[in-house]
């Protein structure tokens, strides 16, 4: 399954979404409501009203990280009722509500919000081999030793065409084009070998970067921080496949491009460190929950700072990951200080 | 106030309560269950029972974040209830829950549990004078232009009185005794004059360190995360005293000691970062939430790496900041390595 988070509206505000993309991609396919999908089912099964109103929050919830911590149970009963919506085709759930959308006529939302930690690691030497150097260091011995990672802000994720605004301290903003697992389990020292049972799916990840103070910060030995997580700098989407739909996570084509440009052709074959390595490693002695994002870091050639180049306000960027989908964002002036950033 | 999180038993399992320590420690004195105090008071305000029913899960919850989430809505509630309670004596509610417990007969809690996010500062420049030497480095410039910090493992709180067990992977562990506010209210952009309302209140805090994994995963420049992340390794308690009650957070003595013997002798007064800087700092085109959890950093001579001094299994740390409250913790060996350990 393609699971994505969305919005609509309708005189009463606005309204969050789980759904499913049945065909066609994000930007132009089907999205199809997987509450009003479950509620169709249900009906169907002669549940009662009263039945469908007590068993929907839990069991067809509006929201990825809930559907994802009802494991089997939401998972089960959303294929069911995708299965029985896409034969039988039912424009209408019992309640009235719209089961369908043109992916084109919503607004998609971050593939998750709010998940219990966002990890994001350094898996690709390539990376590392660019960007080293242009700081004058060598690649530290502990990467060959440890998958490293930082920390983000959970509450700084960002949605599939969403705009990005240069934050108000930052002259220069970068991308990093990554990938991403989502865990479907809680688990402590979790075995590598079983690691992948683990991901519940994969996401594309565009961890924006405001360098210069990253640069700085990270001096004093903290990690990066306001370099990283500023509004919407970690952004998700479009929507997240499900760990059963990628038979190979690490033979996947990944093309970026800026403005239609080509900066990154590269594979997730070229991952040194994998995700089952880092989960077994996050997890020693240590709480990982379901919801969790575990990003690769940036692939080879997948940021400015590798190739000496600075997106400026306008550009865009669309970073895709074989079977995945294609992330698109546009980055903007700060809307406070009227554009004046972005020239290196 | 003096608000903390408890557990009791019954023959229905574990309860998880909200309460307030109205006299005494949080070793011997008296603390008040705050819902059961909720029900007191709304049934003598002639409350329907039903109205309790709905109103009592959002106004009188029984975890830290839900109070603090509250807003003024739960402490307003909160804080007459007390008062009745207090004034007549009850010691039952409408439902026949015990009002008060002896915190003796109760477990306590983590002061906060799965807060949004927690940051962890470095506010004392006597510990970074401490330590950089020791390891061949001078104090980093950045570290006096900016309140750098790391971000924890959220689900890696532990409680007053909880041991904390040697992750496997670690021969040597460190404590660090530091101060921590906790936010009342979502934020982005809040100026420091401002800051200091975001702060719903104040806790005592022991940020163990597995020295030798932290030294390692440091030199990759992505800062702390096996090294400080491990179960129960982020100690925050045993109370939450509410802003209000703290007059000054600046101007507090911290005393650290193992085993009784003094080890960390200081003040709050030196804390060169402050948290309506840190706050403010990390609120910059970013948002903060309620219930988040800004650590000092150490204080001075409050870590065994300051001192050249280990930890060993057995040994117990009580750190004490005036006003706040004392928090007890022992390590324990690793139970799968039968104690080897902790002789440096």
């Amino acid at each position: 399954m393609k699971l994505l988070q969305f919005a609509t509206s309708s005189h009463l505000g606005r309204h969050q979404h789980l759904g499913a993309l049945v065909d066609g991609t994000a930007d132009g396919g089907t999205v199809v409501d997987l509450t009003a999908a479950a509620r169709v089912l249900l009906a169907r099964e002669h549940v009662s009203v009263a039945g469908i109103d007590a068993l929907i929050p839990a069991l067809a919830p509006s929201t990825m990280l809930a559907f994802i911590e009802g494991g089997e149970r939401t998972r089960g009963l959303a294929e069911r009722a995708l299965d029985e919506v896409l034969t039988v085709g039912d424009e209408r759930d019992p309640q009235g509500a719209q089961v369908r959308y043109a992916a084109s006529d919503i607004e998609i939302l971050p593939a998750i919000t709010q998940p219990p930690m966002l990890r994001d690691f350094m898996a690709f030497e390539k990376h590392l081999l660019n960007v080293f150097p242009k700081l004058g260091r060598e690649i530290p011995d502990e990467w060959y030793r440890r998958p490293v990672y930082y920390k983000g802000n959970t509450a700084s994720i960002g949605a599939h065409n969403q705009d990005v605004e240069f934050p108000a301290y930052t002259e220069q903003l970068d991308m990093e084009f990554e990938f991403a697992a989502i865990l479907g389990r809680d688990g402590t020292d979790i075995a590598e070998g079983r690691a992948l049972d683990h991901i519940f799916g994969y996401t594309v990840y565009n961890d924006l970067s405001a360098r210069a103070i990253q640069t700085q910060e990270m001096t004093v030995g903290l990690g990066p921080a306001k370099g990283k997580d500023f509004h919407h700098g970690h952004v998700l989407g479009p929507v997240v496949v499900t760990a059963d739909d990628v038979p190979d996570p690490y033979a996947l084509a990944m093309t970026g491009t800026v403005n239609g440009e080509i900066w990154t052709d590269t594979s997730s074959s070229d991952m040194t460190w994998r995700f089952e390595q880092m989960i077994s490693y996050a997890s020693m002695a240590e709480p990982l929950r379901a919801g969790e994002v575990f990003g690769s870091g940036t692939a080879g050639d997948g940021s400015g700072a590798e190739l000496g180049r600075w997106l400026e306000p306008g550009d865009v960027m669309e970073f895709t990951v074989e079977g995945i989908g294609t992330l698109r964002n546009r980055v903007i002036a700060n809307r406070e200080r009227g554009g004046q950033h972005g020239t290196a």
